[in-house]
């Protein structure tokens, strides 16, 4: 007998027949024996329209009244799942999330969780009942309803299976897992059934959007087991947790890409202390992401400084270099807008330096120019023309055996 | 400088041109030196589309999760008002009914207010913000969200007027005011500038939907001024408002009718003590909603009870008449469920004994045969057929004087 923290996001639960579908799993879930506590998302597109709406009201949102907007959505969807488990005879109670006890800081719109205590969910667990919360909600320390953020019920799940002693956090989607490159690309590519929390979170960071990135780390600090599925096959997905050393690694596990960031080249600098620390306060005091950075190693006392960020922060990269030009002594500013990173990650990297080897050989004999290179201890990141992206992903997919067998 | 409590239903707040003018008025009304809190009901068809939903997501909806449902509809809208405002400049913040300090009952769907402790939003006033309250909601003894009721944000806004102390509690709608007949049956009905708490009351019982009749008795007992008036027009609407001793009353101030209801006659039922007892008592078990009742004088120790309920009720009235007709020695149930009751209303009538007479006249000349007829202190009604019931308030309205004056 377990406790299982299962959220489903806004196409799991987008009308009343896929939270009948929900409502059926969970009583399948429970004659199994597992008790289950619910986290639900708004009902499919709601969060985007309600934010829509917002930017048709009014050009000034208060980010206190736009988190008392956007909670609305969960907490329709929380009422109806309880209605549709009711409907079939398994007593359910919903929570928002300042009754399912999220205390949050006051930072509107992407609010910190400082504390959760469940006693409300606990004592509807003991009761017999399937508590049923709404996800990315909680009330802040000056009593506001607060927002967690985009993607916000798998934190919630998961630091709501933490605070329950849950044995897993079960995050139902529209995907039946994690897989090893994106299907739309690589068609052979495989749904991977365990994958380690350093391996995810190295996945979210290039370009593997789902589960977040922020629900990986509280997992992974907390130990809480994740399991990525679907609702709609409800079959075995991805199970996401701790590394265990006792089993040999696969050495890669994943090929990700992500097609979102330009690369900006700051060439001709000249090699002295302080540099680079110039420019990315600038960029990091005009709000511009960075991503990858890269510095060659300097000829004749100058080098070039590439770094990628998001395409949207193009323009303003370009402003705050192009201004810092001359005073650093650069000789030119250069951009490409249409990169991509194709990445390979595998907690077996560690212990296997052959990899970069192969990575850069595949590439090469594929005809795939490589523009930047950056590593960790279990990824490797190669900047690509986009134009080049589905024959790098393919490629290496293939490379590194990654490849589904024929049925 | 006044302190207004301003009531906005479905159609003031439907969409964001809506609201835009909405917060254009609080603008003007601040200006002219006027504190403003506000009260807001769900967008539209807002609530009507959330009960569609749980209808079609299941059989089983408990008054709990219904509660948090329906009033999400209110946060939302509460929440872009509040954005509306903050747009021209006026500075305004939100609060739930539990936020507000609507404490009530735990009886979902129609909770009752046990106490109103508007901490937070007088707070707010004081540091010049406009509160903006969501209506028709609170928080239980048990500490979950309460839903007030449809109609129920009329009955916020009085509540929250009384704790707060305001001058007066306006309630815009999408009609200027409270006529003299409904403006679809009589052209010449005119807005009434002026009326009295009771009369207000009997017209509600009488077939005058809005205000809510809850409100008004809420209204009357904490002698709140209301402000019934337009959203569309902004001009000055009706004022519902305590009796005036020193004033002469209109004799009838208004012409009311009500189509919804049907009639049982129960023949020839022996005039013995506890009969009528039986009955009504048989019929509220059964959760019939009885409103006229009229037992003629007997003659030869038999009488006719006949009663008026609404026609969705007629079957359930039928079953349980039937079912008793035997045990009280009844000869006969008959049934019309195409009545009409047409009700004159007006403080003067206390002391204008002719006005019964003047009706009953005016009726006959008319040619509409009466059925029934029921009074109260400042009410006569009467039931006639459905199909007379135009001619019936047409007729009435223009023999008590009350016809507009042409232009």
């Amino acid at each position: 007998m377990a406790l299982l923290v299962m959220k489903f996001g806004g196409t799991s639960v987008a009308d009343a027949e896929r939270m009948r579908e929900v409502a059926d799993h969970v009583a399948r879930t429970r004659r199994h024996g597992d008790d289950v506590v619910l986290v639900v998302s708004a009902m499919g597109k709601e969060t985007d329209e309600l934010l829509r709406i917002a930017e048709e009201v009014s050009a000034v949102r208060p980010g206190r009244e736009m988190d008392m907007l956007i909670t609305a959505g969960e907490r329709k969807a929380m009422a109806l799942v309880c209605m549709a488990l009711n409907n079939i005879g398994i007593p359910a109670e919903s929570f928002t999330g300042s009754q399912a006890g999220f205390l949050t800081d006051t930072n509107h719109m992407n609010a910190k969780i400082v504390e959760v205590r469940p006693d409300r969910v606990r004592a509807s667990l003991e009761s017999g009942l399937v508590p049923v919360v709404g996800g990315a909600q909680g009330v802040s320390t000056d009593r506001d309803v607060t927002f967690l953020g985009r993607g916000g019920s798998d934190t919630t799940a998961v630091a709501l299976a933490h605070a329950l002693g849950a044995d897993a956090c079960e995050l139902y989607t529209d995907v039946p897992g994690v897989f090893s490159a994106d299907p739309r690309v690589v068609p052979k590519a495989r749904r991977m059934a365990r994958i380690s929390f350093d391996e995810m979170l190295e996945m979210n960071a290039c370009g593997c959007p789902k589960p977040v990135m922020r629900s990986v780390e509280f997992a992974r600090t907390w130990r809480v087991p994740l399991h990525v599925r679907s609702s709609f096959t409800w079959e075995q997905g991805t199970w996401v947790v701790e590394e265990d050393p006792t089993m040999e690694q696969a050495i890669v596990s994943a090929v990700v890409h992500d097609v979102s960031e330009a690369k900006v080249t700051i060439a001709g600098v000249p090699d002295t202390p302080g540099v680079a620390a110039r420019v990315f306060r600038a960029l990091a005091d005009r709000g511009v992401n960075v991503d990858m950075i890269v510095q060659n190693v300097s000829e004749h006392g100058v080098t070039d400084i590439s770094f990628t960020a998001p395409r949207a922060d193009l323009e303003a990269s370009v402003d705050v270099t192009r201004a810092l030009a001359d005073e650093i002594g650069a000789t030119g500013i250069t951009t490409d807008p249409t990169i991509a990173r194709v990445s390979l990650v595998g907690a077996g990297m560690k212990s296997n330096p052959g990899v970069a080897a192969t990575m850069f050989e595949t590439l090469a004999t594929a005809g795939v120019n490589i523009e930047m290179i950056s590593t960790s201890a279990i990824r490797i990141s190669c900047v690509v023309a986009e134009s080049s992206v589905e024959t790098a992903v393919q490629s290496l997919h293939t490379a590194f055996g990654l490849d589904a067998r024929p049925e």
